[in-house]
């Protein structure tokens, strides 16, 4: 058994998500056979508090469950570990210290996609949970990058963002695709360039629908894309 | 953290397979919410020898590999193992001989798929690798419930089913359709009452063009709702 490295996907935050990235990753590796795709580890655990709550109204603490999380992939023989979940890296500091294991980061993920989308600077648009949103995860990073947040008023987070990432996380994927297709628009319409799908519900309702006609950075396939970069370096 | 059964998912076998396994094994699952999914780990090892080439051609065993991933999902803290691939259980006696955990058998969850779907007996096609006919893992047990297997002849296994297992494990999905519907078809022509999809790459392909318009048994479904009863008792 000649020995590569093997990919920990840290899942669960939702398992739909995750399952998902495991079919992005396998469907964006060039593969002719079985056993010329990537080796990985999903551990799928759905009973993780809910970040969210856990941020902003006092819910049970996720760390715990997510450090025991990757204490399962380092057994397993993980060399790096992905994190479909956008507001589970929140707590991505004490994760990496956690671990020796390099943790890829979903918001540099997805910064390299808006570059890959032709996304250079200026104002994105970023749908994502109230938690991703109130700890600042990806407006301090991609401001430091040179592009400018526009986020849905908070009506709209309450009315449509969040009840379309709870509905596809109880399985009513289809539902989900309206009132996430049209906060996009509203920010689109208020001049972001492009929209950041920062939590990976969101790109699972979005693709229930006809595809938006404006540049989005999925950020499963964004982590996917920066997972393949560890799996397979070029050169 | 309260303890329930966590499901070990010996995938890879595809890889896409695997990944669609937890997909549906999500959206099959009564849950409104994250933590009312199933936790699982799947162990996605798409290196596993060529199950088919092992049997018919004397390829490399792939047993060591699947124990390997046997201990990891036993070292994770899994209390059941299901593998959603057909040709794998051909090792099955090895592979439960070797775990103590109970390992879900795929062709016992067709043959329950088959009464799900209204087909208690009679002629059924099959749809399956050379290696799985080879060692008659469905035509003994089907037969065994009182069915009549009907499989594609020897030149249609070699031009079509073969060739479009393939393109599924070479990311070429949409292009396995056509050669899939087509054998689908005339087993059914031949007098089947439905088709046993009896690979898991098969059910991807049938998935990219319209619906069958007969019952067809996906082994990846009846496989995950077998997990589910497993991870769900009624009652």
């Amino acid at each position: 058994m000649t020995e590569t490295r093997m990919l920990g996907v840290l899942g669960g935050m939702g398992p739909l998500a995750g399952a998902t990235f495991m079919a992005r990753l396998t469907l964006l590796t060039p593969a002719a056979r079985d056993q010329e795709h990537i080796p990985a580890v999903l551990w799928s655990d759905p009973r993780v508090p809910d970040r969210t709550a856990a941020r902003l109204a006092g819910g049970e603490d996720p760390l715990p469950w997510l450090v025991r999380g990757i204490r399962g992939l380092e057994a397993a023989g993980c060399g790096a570990i992905a994190i479909p979940c956008n507001t589970a890296h929140g707590w991505f500091d004490a994760m990496q210290a956690a671990t020796p294991l390099p943790i890829l980061h979903i918001v540099e993920a997805a910064a390299d996609e808006l570059g890959r989308l032709g996304l250079a600077a200026g104002p994105v648009g970023l749908l994502a949970t109230k938690g991703t949103l109130a700890m600042r995860l990806y407006q301090d990073r991609l401001e430091g990058r040179g592009y400018r947040c526009l986020v849905p008023p908070e009506a709209e987070m309450d009315e449509a963002v969040m009840p379309a990432i709870e509905r596809v996380k109880a399985n009513r994927v289809a539902e989900a695709y309206a009132p996430l297709a049209e906060a996009a628009m509203r920010l689109v319409e208020r001049g972001a360039r492009g929209v950041v799908l920062g939590c990976t519900e969101i790109p699972l309702g979005i693709a229930a629908g006809p595809a938006l006609p404006f540049p989005v950075a999925d950020t499963i396939d964004a982590l996917a894309r920066a997972a393949l970069a560890w799996a397979r370096p070029a050169g």
